[in-house]
């Protein structure tokens, strides 16, 4: 191991990680993104894009009536291999835009880690314990690798899609105990296999979820092979014809193996409170408090300036007159009008009232104009700045140095439980009893010896 | 449509091909390739890294037994969903080095369009002109698109991965008949995730084989998804978020839609004669053409200093040192070593002879110097010189303007024939008198009213 071959230190230490090696805190919270992740997932029942992939998934798959799968597949309570359930486990995990983000990386860790965990720790009989250990390996993996990958990258690849192929295949490779060399080389395939681009977003295609089932599909993929003695690049991340060669300009190869071991970027990564892009959610705080202190009604408010960041411009921008509620996510203007109206922009809100004439009326009041300082923080802190003007003059300001749900403004394990339970009563995707009963599980995973699947068949 | 939207120009071309608008002469090429493929498919058979692959792909698949799969794995004999029998036989079709390529886009069409259009054919019960139709769909596509990617492009990532996600979706769209609309979808699921970087040259690692599986499955998976109405970005391509905006750095967008209809890039597809890297082919060519006109021994010559373009420096360039039969089909050394001895680099001379003392001896004399008129020429022609110094003194030199399988100097149908009974005896994936039968069912493919399965069940 040298410091001149990053991605090996990085393999290295996805291959060793032990329990031991994780202070309880991290446990704890790796549970609490398990929990989260699950609403999400169940969250994705109905949504047409998802059971298009599931569909897809389960007709390739040669598993039906006796000939049952190792793996679960969440939203249609069937079973398929680990790689067919992983790839229809993480298009239905992203829809509801409500699973977790690290804000440094500007990664969606759990969409792309669990599925591919979770499948295989069913598919070999693994335990709960070993389940938490493995996705920590993927989070820590993940992230990194979003880090490294830059801001550039961001601009036109959702890293999710790319980085989520290398966390999907360090937590598989943890489950199936790859060495640090084969682990290595499963990087190398996961990497080569990294994809997903925002052009997508322009036209509100569904291609969000694909690249979330991709990632999952192809990671897993990558350290199955790897087990079976299959070979990749020992440089995929930072080699002259690798991944930030083709895809960044602005890496940092120090990212890759930053403070493993002390610093625990999983403990970093925060939950989503509002069902909208994150990119959203340091303005929709802000304009909430100015809100709430001057007890303001839509109807007092001429518009609303939103100081940004440039990633949210890039992401957002496109996003003028949504036209589907998973679009509308992407839209600063309806998520401040939401806000505006309801004080809360969850699922209900953007599936009853996303094309209200109150609502897009609103949303054509909101601006967004980058802010030095706020660009300056970002992705480290994503900060909330809003100008509010008043239709009897005057401007109200208001900042938001930590978003709800970032690790210093985190959900308890009651509104975690909560956040899943709401979830699954709006898909319908688990009953309140079923939803109960596999939370408690998840909530008491590691000391569970087989992880199992989490609900009943129909 | 209209020209500033080229990629939906193309897709409604893939999407309307028509057996009548196809000259003969593309028809009968068409036949030529679908066979020469084939040969190399079955090349597959024992390659490591490919019977991994397709290891992975049968388990991942649940078809056993009685529970038989529509689409033909075609190095074991076994069957499985289209999704999973894409992955396995485009696994199979590149390994050898054996499979065409368009010297224009730099891109390998056989290995990730047949395998993918096979596997759907096989699967719906199309015809034999169905499948030449819509693989012809899949060429104009993916070479279109190799050469609106660019040469920037290619110096990182292999266009037979990126640009195949879109070939292998265009011939299984027009399979599917999806209309302009779908196609354009099904494009735009299969640019986000186009994928495929060259660092693993570097360590001979196993990626080619994972690239072209992962092109023709994911292409063919976003054709299957936008048939279920899943949409994609409409402007994948030349889009601001687009993979030319992610990957290239000189693309022309001009490309996409270039004399569609009347200038038919299938035509234009070269045959490898020699089983290495395509671009070692000219410079061997030109060495071989010294040999036989001096009469030289190998040991004559004191070194050769071959005189080409970038790309051939980009991708041969890391290999200085061959550990494996795959790798040592990167080394321009290797290859000219291998003429210089046995006046053709066949999959034998490879297998026999790569690590021997008098080719490495000779490897370690050849050199790769960039060649101003070469470089201006390709990727458009490919010119082969080389300076031969001989021991005795002096310097002779060669040049080829068309190597070998290039469309001025192309192979008979014989010969094609003979290379595939060639390549299936080396790997023994299938018997003299299986592969006469299935190529003769090739060569008269036009006339079968459903393609079926082209080998017996072992």
């Amino acid at each position: 191991m040298s410091s001149s071959h990053p991605s090996k230190v990085l393999a290295s230490f996805a291959s060793q990680l032990t329990l031991g090696d994780i202070p309880k805190h991290v446990l704890d919270r790796a549970e609490d993104l398990l929990v989260d992740w699950f609403g999400s997932a169940i969250a994705g029942k109905g949504s047409r894009p998802v059971e298009t992939i599931t569909q897809f998934a389960q007709t390739m798959g040669g598993f039906n009536g006796s000939n049952r799968g190792s793996a679960e597949i969440l939203i249609t309570r069937s079973s398929s291999s680990p790689f067919l359930a992983a790839m229809a486990n993480a298009a239905a995990s992203h829809v509801a835009e409500q699973d977790d983000v690290h804000n440094g990386s500007v990664f969606h860790p759990a969409t792309v880690v669990f599925p591919a965990a979770l499948a295989t720790a069913q598919t070999i009989g693994a335990s709960g314990e070993d389940l938490l250990v493995a996705s920590i390996a993927g989070y820590e993996v993940g992230i990194r690798v979003g880090e490294f990958l830059g801001r550039s990258h961001y601009k036109t690849f959702h890293t999710t899609g790319t980085a989520g192929t290398l966390a999907a295949a360090a937590a598989v490779g943890h489950l199936l105990k790859l060495n640090p060399e084969q682990m290595l080389h499963a990087f190398g395939s996961a990497g080569t296999q990294s994809a997903g681009l925002w052009e997508f977003l322009r036209d509100a295609a569904d291609s969000k979820q694909l690249h979330t089932a991709h990632a999952s599909a192809t990671g897993l993929m990558s350290a199955y092979l790897a087990q079976s003695g299959f070979t990749g690049a020992q440089r995929i991340l930072e080699g002259k014809q690798g991944l930030a060669a083709g895809m960044s300009s602005d890496t940092d190869p120090s990212k890759l193996a930053d403070q493993l071991g002390s610093r625990w970027t999983l403990a970093e990564t925060s939950f989503k409170y509002h069902a909208s892009c994150r990119h959203t959610h340091p303005a929709a705080d802000a304009l909430l408090k100015v809100i709430l202190e001057h007890q303001l009604k839509p109807t007092d408010i001429a518009k609303v300036e939103t100081l940004v960041h440039q990633g949210a411009i890039d992401v957002l921008g496109p996003v003028t007159n949504p036209a589907t509620i998973h679009q509308s996510k992407f839209s600063m203007g309806t998520v401040l009008a939401l806000i505006a109206h309801y004080h809360f922009a969850g699922l209900q809100e953007f599936d009853q009232h996303f094309q209200d004439q109150a609502i897009s009326d609103f949303r054509d009041r909101v601006t967004m104009v980058l802010d030095p300082e706020v660009d300056a923080a970002y992705p480290q802190r994503w900060i909330g700045k809003v100008k509010v003007y008043l239709h009897k003059g005057g401007v109200l300001e208001a900042r938001v140095d930590e978003p709800k749900g970032d690790p210093g403004n985190t959900l308890s394990r009651a509104e975690i439980t909560d956040k899943a339970m709401r979830l699954a009563a709006f898909s319908k995707g688990a009953t309140p009893a079923e939803m109960k009963l596999a939370i408690e599980r998840l909530w008491n995973i590691r000391s569970q010896a087989k992880v199992g699947f989490l609900l009943p068949p129909q």
